[in-house]
């Protein structure tokens, strides 16, 4: 479990988009990936929620993470199409993405992400997505390489 | 049409995400907005891609565009799901997220975008999206009362 | 709960399709439906499994009748959108779609529905669903006047 | 082409679902094919319009024709997912199912396929779907076996 959550705070940390927002990674199990995002007035839209674009890239990082540790050593989920509907204003302090993987095959995976946030104290889920994924060659030792 | 313009310019200057990340204004008219975004560090993903999120995020905010300049005045499109399929890596120095409204109701709407990216001097469809819209109540007056 | 019941049952055996192809409604709570349907020749696909139509279709339908439920009087839940991921082949005697309503709003609705199939005498998820729906008038009155 | 239309119409034909329906081959192109459906009471949901997982399955299959079609020989389009708006009610005497492939690739496919029926002599968009397809063994040969 160490070792997975490691895997995950790597990639999570490396240079571009999901380390610039902030992502953090709060929980890590098999099959089991959980993204918190706190909220920063860039991430927001024009109602003061956080984007929906902002929602989804985490859902989406959530789903591709989860994903990935399923596979073997070397490879890496990309994802293949994502939908997610809206459900409630992204208001709070902050965002969390849940993924679980519904389903994990050779070609294609299937994640389930839930997205909550906080308001008046309670969790309230915010968002709910699901993504395809397929498997690539993980770019990481040619990115560490000198 | 240079109302509508203006009006996509103003929704898409406003502090928070769309303007922090770059967003452009391309092209608008009756039903079709056109958006871009210039690659940047922060907005890709560990293969040096644009970011899903980001790519998604752009397509929601062409979408919410092209169908809020079919709403009567004071109304804004909101994005109740979106749902995109990525087809080929937004490799280049740029993504362009181009909207149509599909249709346009009283309570829904149904918008297409195309995301294209340039490969080798030519442009590539990227990610392919369509997002289902609702209306409600603008929050600018409110925002630009001082 | 039985008045829930009657309800599920009265717009499920209305002529059409749903009857047509046998659906069954074996369970009805709040924000809950769960129907089945045997398996048949002319509900399959060239392998021998239930075509993803009628996989698509019994998940619909279980989404609009577990979304209608939560409604007020007089008024049922259309589809906007639907959106399933195939899992696993439906190839079982018959196929199980458990929906559970997420979201219950004035105008929206969002509803996840599983559908399952029997492997070797144990349940198999076989396909992952999610429905966007919307209020409308219902038909029935008129259906039912002589 | 003849030998698309072929193809086409044998996959179409074969006992099961999409020939207990009525499903008719309109156009086969390379990357294209049209199906048609009769209006037929069994076929129907309780407004009268065709029933969504009719209009969703004849959408399903005009997006694994396509798909198929640009594969090579001995391979078949499944549906990984499918995401269909229906946007007007389809109330027509027929339905028409276009699907455009949109990506050809090893692993996935992805297509377009817009549904239309007739109102009032003319031509209306009631749906629009995208679907993610990945190629299998076809199962003919042995189905044609005596």
């Amino acid at each position: 479990m160490d070792k997975l959550k490691e895997l995950a705070d790597f990639v999570t940390s490396q240079p571009g988009y999901t380390s610039a927002v902030g992502t953090e990674v709060v929980h890590v199990a098999k099959g089991e990936v959980h993204l918190r995002l706190a909220r920063r007035p860039d991430l927001l839209q024009f109602h003061g929620f956080f984007h929906g674009g902002v929602v989804a890239g985490l859902a989406d990082h959530a789903a591709g993470a989860a994903a990935s540790l399923l596979m073997p050593p070397g490879k890496i989920a990309v994802t293949v199409e994502l939908k997610i509907n809206f459900m409630a204003p992204a208001s709070g302090p902050w965002i969390l993405a849940r993924a679980e993987v519904l389903q994990s095959g050779a070609t294609i995976s299937v994640v389930k992400v839930e997205v909550f946030t906080e308001v008046d104290g309670a969790e309230r889920r915010c968002a709910f997505c699901t993504a395809t994924m397929r498997a690539v060659d993980a770019p990481f030792q040619r990115a560490k390489a000198p």
